[in-house]
């Protein structure tokens, strides 16, 4: 007899409807359950920050099909044949028996659903550190739809003056962002020396400079002590140097972990990660079970390690697979990530791909680093700085990861990184990339390309860089290279960096070469806006007998520390 | 005796001044010399249309660095320690002895110059069609910028009421909008049935929709066959079907061809295309004598075949490898083309990368082709439409070519596929690709993946896509397939076909079977907006026992032919 095929789905934000879809797609007759525990299916995690900050007012907005449809159990019944319960928690998965039991949270039924195929969706939870009054009226972190219905009534009431968001995270820095946009003043406090840990220190303190200059407070190397409260409700935030910040609401965003509870009591296997182990199949330790989405772990595709990578658009490429697979034989493959990530931080964006400078270094990987400042389009179409770093691997010419900030179409400059690193695309062939150009897109040669060749000047030995860190690090050291700015004297009127430079035009650098030390051998540190003139300076003064002549990588442009002016 | 190496560069425009700026960096100590023949250097010939249109008013902006600085030849012996010389027009080259002659426009004055190497880089002049009339006062080109500052005079006059351009290529729909912009009636005349001939047939049509839309007039498959006079002066055109179009200006962008008389009088080997043949150095069939930008030809990275590629961004590309090469050994290569490009028109972007449709069947390649219409953000942040055709190999998988038109982020998706055509990329490893995802910037899953996704399916059997135009031949031979909507009432309400279809809204369409055809093997054709729900309907109906259901893909976004409403 041809039975049906039961195929059941424990979650419903991301990879779980997004599996029960695929599956519906693969197998057109099979009986297919979605178990969510909340009243809401399918919803646009993502956007709560863009919906608390008021982008958006329409709350349906989240839950509902480009054409406006309610992706309510209805929608999922009469579009997509597919049962799914809302309201329903799964307490338990019979393996033996292949069944689910659940309970229906609001008429407090119970039973149980077989199973040929399950498939495990069930996300992240939200990490809650142990911090004395953490269960404080006015704190919150910003995981459930919940949560940005809370957040987004305090925009609406306008009664919070004064937030403290615990993490610089991506989510800390989206949330750090509506709040101030709702008119509440806002302070960021991160633990680490920095925000946003997916870039290297000295681009994320680029990014943090624009943050402050918008208006919102951060700390970091600073930590949340004590939430100090007033009758049971938040008053203040105390933290690790002593100072009390008062605040009538507090965002907790320091991470998630995978919320793997079911699947460790029904037995499967659970990775040193923390996350369900799964094959590339997306299938647990259990050949009836899949998983898919925050609560598992992947594969680093550059180190082949296992990871956590909890975002939205891996859940749905997993659960892809994983509704493939539960609905036909194991065709369908997901290969791994290498942690792409991006966030709008006020007018800049910031992104990376692939490893960063720390990243490959505690890895092992013997790496060459270079920074390239520039815009994406030319002046006269208003082009916007873009700051990337490159990451490559020495010995092979391997490319390792990208990460870029600033106020220009990084999106698309961490897309193109993404895509050449997932190829293998060598820096050889990056060089003299044919990519789409007209002055509303892009400068002649992109900045994509312009990284590769910064990168490859450094490579063979035709630039010496040397990094803002390392230069900062040199002065701190009290040692004195002779420091240049080729600038023009307008640009350092208007912003100067004041750590012993001497200002000589480029142009006029030919004929001042007597100004440069007498000592060929003397070390000397060029830099410009963003150091595309301070290379041709050095090759000038290279050609005129100077030995030891660097480049500070970025110029001022990616200065991450405090200038005179 | 150690006698300076002397290179000479022929053309100042984009690959002549990148040459010999590459060339000074690799050898600080060469003597180098820019010929030019106009006052101007170095201009940023692609933005002329923006100038014409009022994008931006400071005309010295084509001429200068980021920073202001206009790039004469002061800044070229200043800043590069260039000789770079203008009004100065190359005679002759005489290989024999490596001696270059040249005239000096404006003071007579001739002589010749000694090389070491020498670099071509006399770009390509504007094609300029046997019309009759095509002398009168009023008829230019826009390719020089003498040509730019004449139209942007017309547009500070205010004088020109009626415009034609014929041609409807990128400078030809650049120019157009240029001239609307500056309140000019403006008609774009095409001899071949579509414009933007980079992109095949249907997708021209969306966007000569749009450009319709926006109030200027085109005619395609209609050429000018006279220009009418009045006093000397442009009074009308004449097209092809006898239409005469009053207009005082007229503006004709039929394409270029490359300049190669000096290289053709000096022996050099010009190629089939009419291009300076060079090799991966950029190396003329003269080893001394190096070519770079409009006036070489290309190999075309798939094809391998040679090609005429003039685009802004290869001619810096091309002039940097010749540069380097002419300093140094032969060691910096240039590969080719993937002929990529890219143009605003109006609020659309229409952009291409590898080949069409139409030039890889004329090439001989078994193809198969997918059309997909999506948002590239989600609906919640104002996400806008693009429609992507992907061709690939039919037997090999690989990508052979994308093109991407409409109001969204069309630069972002055509640099993705460019950098996955050059890296060879295959399109199982595109539908898991790990991008940069946050709401700001794309879907939960980028329509890069999902187009990849639509092909997979088509691919795999398990959609039986159709295109738009295939559906309008159907029924223009008096076939009658059931034409299935399957989108919502209002949807059908605002916007509809009208080729005979029944509106049966997706959600309905499990308890509304009994209003399909009885006949199980008759064809069905599904579609919705974008034809994600018509995929869907399509899975429904095959489940259900329809044998001969097929996707409309692109849906009524992607539909280039005029709508009941």
């Amino acid at each position: 007899m041809n039975r049906r095929k039961s195929i059941v789905v424990v979650g419903g934000s991301a990879a779980g409807p997004k599996a029960a879809a695929k599956a519906r797609r693969i197998d057109g007759s099979a009986g297919i359950v979605i178990l969510q525990k909340t009243p809401e299916l399918s919803m646009a995690t993502c956007g709560y920050p863009y919906y608390i900050g008021g982008c958006f007012n329409d709350r349906n907005m989240l839950l509902s099909t480009p054409t406006g449809v309610t992706r309510d159990p209805k929608f999922y019944v009469n579009v997509k044949d597919i049962d799914a319960r809302i309201h329903t928690e799964v307490t338990s998965v019979d393996r033996a028996n292949h069944t689910v039991s659940y309970r229906n949270l609001v008429t407090g039924e119970q039973g149980a659903i077989p199973y040929d195929k399950l498939i495990i969706a069930t996300g992240s939870i939200a990490q809650k550190p142990p911090i004395a009054g953490i269960d404080l009226e006015g704190i919150t972190s910003l995981h459930a739809i919940g949560e940005a219905d809370y957040l987004r009534k305090i925009r609406d009431e306008g009664k919070v003056k004064r937030a403290v968001v615990a993490g610089g995270g991506l989510i800390g820095m989206e949330t750090s962002e509506a709040l101030h946009m709702s008119g509440i003043e806002t302070t960021v406090v991160e633990l680490l020396p920095q925000i946003l840990t997916f870039l290297d220190w000295e681009l994320a303190k680029i990014v943090e400079s624009h943050v402050r200059s918008k208006g919102v407070s951060v700390f970091t190397e600073n930590g949340i002590v004590e939430f100090l409260g007033d009758k049971g409700k938040l008053a203040a935030a105390k933290l690790q140097s002593g100072l009390e910040l008062p605040c009538e609401l507090a965002v907790v965003a320091v991470g998630v972990k995978p919320n793997v509870h079911l699947a460790r009591d029904a037995g499967l296997k659970i990775g040193a990660t923390g996350g369900i182990e799964v094959n590339e199949y997306m299938q647990t330790s259990d050949p009836d079970i899949y998983a898919a989405g925050d609560c598992v772990e992947t594969v680093n595709l550059i180190t082949k390690r296992k990871e956590l990578a909890p975002y939205g658009d891996l859940a749905n490429l997993q659960g892809r697979v994983a509704g493939e697979n539960a609905a036909s034989e194991n065709r369908a493959t997901f290969p791994g990530t290498i942690q792409t990530g991006i966030c709008k931080v006020f007018d800049f964006s910031a992104g990376s791909t692939g490893l960063s400078e720390s990243a490959a270094k505690s890895s092992g990987y013997n790496i060459i680093a270079a920074v390239n400042a520039g815009a994406d389009k030319p002046s006269y179409m208003d082009g916007a700085l873009l700051i990337t770093k490159l990451v490559v691997e020495k010995t092979s010419g391997r490319i390792l990861g990208a990460q870029c900030v600033g106020p220009g179409n990084v999106g698309k400059q961490v897309a193109q990184w993404a895509v050449a690193i997932q190829a293998g695309l060598d820096l050889g062939r990056i060089v003299n990339a044919d990519l789409p150009y007209a002055p509303p897109f892009s400068q002649a040669i992109d900045h994509f390309i312009t990284t590769a060749h910064v990168m490859q000047n450094k490579m063979k030995g035709r630039m010496k860089g040397i990094s803002s860190v390392e230069v900062k690090e040199k002065t701190n050291r009290g040692e004195t290279p002779f420091i240049l700015d080729v600038r023009g004297p307008d640009e350092y009127e208007a912003m100067r960096l004041g750590i012993g430079e001497k200002l000589i035009p480029l142009g006029t650098l030919r004929k001042r070469l007597d100004e440069l030390p007498q000592d060929k051998g003397k070390e000397i540190i060029c830099y410009c806006k963003i150091s595309l003139r301070a290379y041709e300076a050095a090759l000038t003064l290279g050609a005129n007998g100077w030995r030891n002549v660097k480049v500070m990588e970025g110029g001022v442009a990616a200065w991450p520390y405090s200038r005179e002016k």
